[in-house]
């Protein structure tokens, strides 16, 4: 039975803490068969677990990197887009154009072609393996389509897998000439039974986890933790939904939306009381709220560098945007007869999600409870997520929304809301997601003596130029696109950009607000801000050393350097971003 | 006309911005002459002002330091005191040593003593000029108890002044036996006429200033800025209102408690109403709070040593805490018939002062009308600092109290209170204190781009040992403390000390709360965190460079380094604080 608690651990990712003591073998041929197994099934990403061994306890990678090489940054910029599409419409091949090797098809019924699998489609990711998408059914060879995309190289993004996620987040694809355009590559049908579990292999506790997109850098398959390729990120306010960061700590529950029951109890209420999906959704006015989550560990990787940390290799991405609907957490304990004045100034909400480890211990955090009954707090139970219904990874049917708190106290598949005059008593709360000081090691520290991780600190990152990339020839200016975001409902104030290593700055524009931009109301700026920067490259420099940092409104800034915020976790990794880049040559200029 | 107001600008010492083109000549005899004449009256301090000539704005100082040498750290640790006291106590002077010079003194009646006005007693600051201090109408040459002093060389901070702020202080000095010996030291009298306004010249606004101890350090004189030697700060958890740092923009106000009134208008009240203080005493009840204030400019001299900043040269002690008692502005609001429900969520509170300038000109500034309606947000209109009357100071009769504000919102000597849907239109809120990026100067400052500092970033600060001094001989150890403080609520939740620079870190000791401590209720941490470490000098080491920095409840840290945090009015300076000490070589030890 130890020896499944441990495995349980193991397979949920969890940090093994001075409580934990992780004494199973380094590789259980179980875990790291199914690991691979499912690895091959996904084509792509790495499958990554770590525990500790003895006091030391050392990392140990039980995984292998399988190979994300498709997912390169090229270094197009949005704001080319337009007139390369322009350009480029002339050399699209029309319907009408009889040398199209694809036109051969065209004279074949779409019911008469062969029907492939989502893994079959998977298969073909480059040029030499041709390229393959899947759209509403259809399967397309794109090879002979991607040096006319109008959006570059970013098509490959979709290489093996779904375009639909691509276009929700691209509408210029909305429209016939789009839809006329690829009908020309159609190859195929999808066996629309293959899109759905992964596997059906009954003792895999994973085995009903939803799909995903095979673009997304898996950081972990068990529990899955992936985060969406970096220069996606700042191309839409809103992350689309697919694309979105997942960060599971265990299997996804299956769950019956019709017998789904929250139960809400604790401080203030007379008794329990249980609410179906139904319930929530008619007895209670439905809330909008637009707002940011980031997991704790976004950008460990650069923290790494410094020295080696425990926690999933997250890059730059594990943070997204999305306009969140439900009830107001605030609406429902009223209803439930909590009388505001009668609360401890100091109380805690606790939020229990269904997904549990093979124990029967369910996933939990809590938050503080004065945010809970704060109108200004827009603390929601959550049934939808970009006005679609509540995808299963981000916690279907229902999940926490606590606007500008980590996203680990945003509890997934929510069975329980508990007032108490207690946090959580669950590992994430007590031992896990707390920041401490450089000098603190796996042999020293002691949970009790940091708080947990609540509002996050200000945050930027450049998602374009990618780090390690060449510039476009000929360009005399470059263009700096990223992110910014602080926790708490602080607003960002200012992006300082510096192509020189931090020496001299520049300030970014903030990206005016569209249609899809949260409200900014003062102390509920729960969002991230965009930004953009084009300034001309320094004569004859060779390569850049771009750096972002980010102000908040209560003018807190990113600390310079990563070394003196380490921490053993890997949290909290907000120092400067800074990423390098070639500039072509003059000969090639 | 236009003469006069701009030297009211330069008396006030406000920074001049583009809005305010500044042709006066650098120095006007009769600012200078009066700033000479005062300077020379209160014997130490540095009187300085400072505008900008034409479009460069070159920063000129009027005044010329005087000196305040004897203000001097000493290196003494707090800790050290209890045994030293007990040591030296056998050294002390009793009332029958014949041997003692001061005896002679004895046999002469009190009422026979010669009268010494403030200004005579301020001349005895050192030893060659004897050391001199009044206490409760009596004047004592202490010159020779100095030595003998079990506070160790902190008796000479009082050099020249009265010792009733420091024996509040430190209460072990509230007994017979201390006054006995205190006793044994008179040579005179204290004219007592002489301790109040510092001047009668009519002709000057600030002839009407309150009296200050000549132990400030006096960062300008008209308007009077001060604060206190930085090594008392983290003596007693409430900053003493004698020593607590003065930051005023214009003459404090003369104002009759009996006429005084206060006005309270704008959004949500049908009409304005209109209340004495002793209204405000006796309508609502009273509220206190353990708020710790901070100047935007605190720690600016440091950020001046990367480049020339413009504005007064604040150390590190423009910060204090105290207990503000008064009543909630909350309250006063409802009283007025403010409904909260009706109020815009981005409406502001401006607050208007009844200092004015020359040209009848009020300060004037505004904080988020939310923050005025939150019970949690525990805003005063306060009447009392510390358990006294509010000081002339620091605002009598009645000041905003914003916890977790800049204390430039804190308005002093307030006037009326208006619910509004714009800020301040006050040369304060509009065209100062905002910060921008180090890449803004004073051509191209455009302070419409910057909102107003409300909430401050988390700050902390070396007290002790003091920058320059050497480390006590014999010592295997070093003694570091200091303060650390949040602004918005945002508790300091760990300090982390370097002795190396900022290559390795320890933990700092977050001193256990006292009676006086704040109470932390989670987001209303109002109050400083007072710290200490304790850790033993690295062997061989000949100096060591300290460095502290702090974290708080939303994890945001300091930047390591003033260069990217520049601004060209020097506020938000809160890169990590470092003193470098020299230790006794080994000869000595």
């Amino acid at each position: 039975m130890l020896q499944i608690l441990k495995h349980a651990r193991l397979v949920s990712g969890q940090v093994c803490g001075p409580s934990i003591r992780c004494l199973a073998p380094a590789a259980s041929p179980r875990v790291t068969a199914g690991m691979q197994a499912s690895a091959a099934h996904y084509s792509t990403g790495s499958a990554e677990s770590e525990h500790g061994t003895g006091p030391r306890r050392h990392v140990i990678l039980l995984g292998t990197a399988l190979g994300v090489g498709t997912v390169m940054a090229l270094g197009l910029y949005q704001n080319l887009h337009v007139s390369q599409a322009k350009e480029k419409a002339a050399l699209m091949p029309s319907s009408s154009d009889a040398e199209m090797p694809v036109k051969a098809i065209e004279s074949v019924a779409v019911t008469e072609l062969p029907i492939y699998t989502e893994a079959e489609v998977a298969k073909h990711r480059t040029p030499s393996d041709k390229i393959w998408v899947s759209y509403k059914g259809g399967v397309y060879d794109i090879t002979a389509f991607v040096e006319l995309h109008p959006g570059g190289d970013k098509i490959l993004l979709a290489a093996g897998g779904a375009l639909e996620p691509f276009w929700a987040m691209y509408a210029v694809h909305n429209n016939e000439h789009v839809l006329e355009i690829l009908e020309e590559y159609r190859i195929g049908r999808l066996d629309q039974s293959s899109v759905t579990a992964a596997s059906l292999d009954l003792s895999d506790p994973y085995s009903t986890d939803p799909a995903r997109l095979p673009i997304l850098r898996i950081n972990s398959l068990k529990p899955f933790n992936a985060e969406p390729p970096s220069q996606l990120l700042a191309d839409t306010y809103l992350t689309p939904n697919a694309i979105f960061f997942k960060r599971n700590h265990l299997p996804v529950p299956v769950i019956d939306p019709e017998t789904y029951r929250l139960e809400v109890q604790g401080l203030g209420m007379k008794r329990p009381i249980s609410l179906s999906l139904h319930d929530l959704k008619s007895k209670f006015k439905k809330h909008e709220v637009v707002a940011t989550l980031q997991c704790a560990g976004n950008r460990r990787t650069e923290m790494n560098r410094v020295r080696q940390v425990k926690g999933l290799e997250w890059g730059i991405a594990a943070i997204g945007t999305a306009r969140w609907g439900g009830v107001l957490l605030r609406d429902v304990l009223l209803y439930a007869g909590v009388k505001e004045d009668q609360l401890p100034q100091n109380g805690h909400v606790q939020f229990e999600g269904l997904d549990k480890d093979v124990t029967g211990s369910a996933y939990g955090a809590s938050v503080p409870l004065h945010k809970a009954l704060d109108r200004r707090a827009d603390v929601l139970l959550a049934y939808e997520m970009n006005g679609e219904e509540l995808p299963r990874d981000h916690g279907f049917p229902l999940r926490a929304i606590v606007p500008g708190i980590v996203g680990a106290r945003n509890v997934k598949w929510l069975g329980r809301v508990l007032l108490s005059h207690d946090e959580s008593l669950s590992h994430w709360q007590q031992n896990d997601y707390k920041g401490f000081s450089p000098s603190v090691d796996w042999d020293t520290v002691d949970y009790k003596t940091a708080p947990a991780i609540q509002e996050l600190p200000v945050q930027s990152a450049i998602t374009e130029p990618v780090d390690g990339t060449e510039l476009t020839e000929n360009a005399d200016e470059v263009t700096v696109r990223g992110y910014a975001w602080s926790g708490g409902g602080r607003s960002v104030v200012r992006v300082d950009v510096s192509l020189d290593g931090g020496r001299t700055w520049q300030t970014a524009e903030l990206l005016p607000p569209s249609n899809d931009s949260a409200p900014q109301d003062e102390g509920r700026a729960w969002a991230w801000k965009l930004w953009s920067l084009t300034a001309p490259i320094p004569n004859g420099q060779r390569s850049l050393e771009i750096v972002c940092k980010a102000v908040d409104s209560a003018y807190n800034v990113q600390p310079d350097s990563f070394a003196p915020i380490w921490n053993l976790r890997g949290v909290l990794a907000t120092a400067w971003h800074r990423v390098n880049v070639k500039v072509p040559s003059d000969e090639k200029k």
